[in-house]
């Protein structure tokens, strides 16, 4: 068979502000792979089937600091690099078979040869004993999933009958801490940026949900609070907000600050003393930080069953086509995706 | 016998920055009171022997919040209050007896009478069976002590080998957490405003020390660090420079931050998204709070002795008569003081 086109998404500049799309990132059709002669060394030939577009994807586009021992920023003419799943088309690895599908870190294009699975604590084979959407994987049962899971397990202390707030509750981080609030018996207070936003947080359990954009966060905690839990996937004024109507000891989860990835003027909290005042406890952390090693395969053998279940609901927010990416991250940095953002780039 | 003075130390206003002495707060001598005759209607007469200065009663001359449901701030024309050491003189409490040497929070006066022990987790009477100065019960056996000991045994989890850096490391709770952490098997950054401070926080094992009115703090930690331990007596500026050199994981004790206390612009500390990126965990607490119960007994049954065989030291600035604590409070908000600023209101 004649080679095909392996279309990829490039990484062209760092930005300021909000990326533009065929500026700062592009798709770029121009390269071809020949699928069945392509020499692997050893290594897997993967068909990207699922991309996640997640907002961490703007951290990456940040200038790497000269300074700093290693970086994270994508380089300049690769393509970017995210969340997925792929299927085996070829393998020379006797740890895989053609056919498996396997979730990890790909970069953003239709093909690419692995030489290993790498060794990040990430990539693995999917089961998919419950026949989930590959999609799911990269949200509720994967990145997104996994953090609300980890973060919640470990930070939370839940006790029932307190008051907990969720920012970006319609997204699929949020909308998980939502569902794992109300199991635990708490009052669950969640934000988010539209009407129908709002309407999908109090179907899945929301007590009060409300929309940011047209109702201060303040005014909606200093009612409804004092706050035992935060969930802060926003930062800035909505981190001093929470602070504000925190409760004696509350736990802040400072899962992002998506409000200040593409600020370009730092919003200054002015109440950081109450930290101290109110015995607050902050604890920043991340889905591939430590937290991952000791909750991993908990997760995958509890979520999973769940969402087949339909005890833990999602919602997803699919373009299709890889040239879709970033669309989908604009979409994802303004809100204006409704769910969990999903590139499919291919069916099968 | 004749009545005699009774001087106070009062609160007059709300200041703006810095206190103002006869403005903000004045010494009143106009008040008698008859030791011998005064009722006591089941109470006790206590002499105040020793008082503490503390940086937090600035934090109790702020103007109180009148949605607040509760407020600690000083009342106009009533004396400030604070902890200190008093005798008993005369009780008609059978839980008390003349001579009896008691701990606790005190109108700043030279004779008060107390119904009852106030039940607040803080008085007590003190055994002292190591024969401290009574105005150690205010400093390194007393209330800054006491954080030091009740914040780094619940937050600190120090492991040999690893890097703290202790603010205000001088002062009575500063000094004391160098101990601990060198203690600890840690390498300790200490910080501190004048030189002749560096060299005594040397002297309690402090392995580096600096100046911050000469050094920058940034500049130091990015050479001594990443820290894996921040106590945080400081905020503002210096919670910035720790967020920037903080190790993965880092633990932030944040016991005050003195720099905003007499500051009228909040200091914007731009990294706060790093918190997340660092899995950093802050933890806020004072010393009366959720931590004085699971502590109190255990640190008076063991730091007075720690201190009596040398193996905590401490450092004392001393004040003699009520009419200095205006003058001391000064001190200690700008760091002229050196070492735990006590007033001797009266030798016994």
């Amino acid at each position: 068979m004649a080679p095909v086109t392996n279309g990829r998404y490039v990484f062209n500049e760092y930005p300021t502000g909000y990326p533009v799309i065929d500026k700062t990132v592009s798709y770029d059709a121009t390269n071809t792979i020949d699928l069945w002669n392509v020499p692997l060394n050893g290594g897997t030939l993967i068909k990207v089937l699922v991309l996640s577009i997640d907002p961490f994807l703007r951290n990456r586009m940040d200038m790497p600091d000269p300074e700093a021992a290693f970086s994270w920023s994508f380089k300049k003419g690769d393509p970017i690099e995210g969340y997925g799943v792929g299927v085996v088309l070829r393998t020379e690895n006797s740890a895989l078979k053609k056919g498996d599908l396997v979730y990890g870190l790909y970069d953003f294009q239709e093909y690419v040869i692995w030489p290993g699975l790498p060794a990040n604590g990430i990539s693995r084979v999917l089961e998919n004993k419950e026949n989930l959407p590959l999609s799911a994987y990269v949200g509720v049962a994967g990145m997104p999933g996994q953090t609300a899971y980890y973060g919640w397990k470990e930070y939370a202390s839940p006790k029932n009958g307190e008051v907990a707030f969720v920012t970006t509750g319609a997204g699929p981080i949020g909308a998980t801490v939502i569902q794992l609030a109300k199991a635990a018996g708490l009052k669950v207070i969640a934000s988010a940026g539209s009407d129908e936003k709002v309407a999908y947080m109090k179907s899945i359990g929301a007590d009060v949900a409300f929309n940011y954009k047209t109702t201060k966060t303040a005014t909606v905690l200093q009612k409804e609070g004092p706050i035992n839990i935060f969930w802060d996937n926003v930062g800035g004024e909505t981190f001093e907000a929470a602070i504000e109507y925190a409760a004696t000891g509350a736990r802040f989860l400072q899962c992002g600050s998506v409000s200040t990835y593409n600020a370009t003027e730092v919003y200054p909290v002015k109440n950081l003393t109450k930290i101290t005042v109110k015995e607050l406890h902050i604890h920043g952390f991340n889905v591939a930080g430590s937290l991952a090693t000791k909750y991993r395969e908990e997760f995958y053998a509890t979520v999973p069953g769940q969402i087949a279940r339909g005890e833990i609901k999602y919602k997803e927010y699919v373009l299709r086509g890889l040239d879709k990416a970033g669309q989908g991250l604009l979409d994802v940095l303004t809100g204006k995706n409704f769910g969990k953002c999903v590139i499919i780039v291919a069916d099968e």
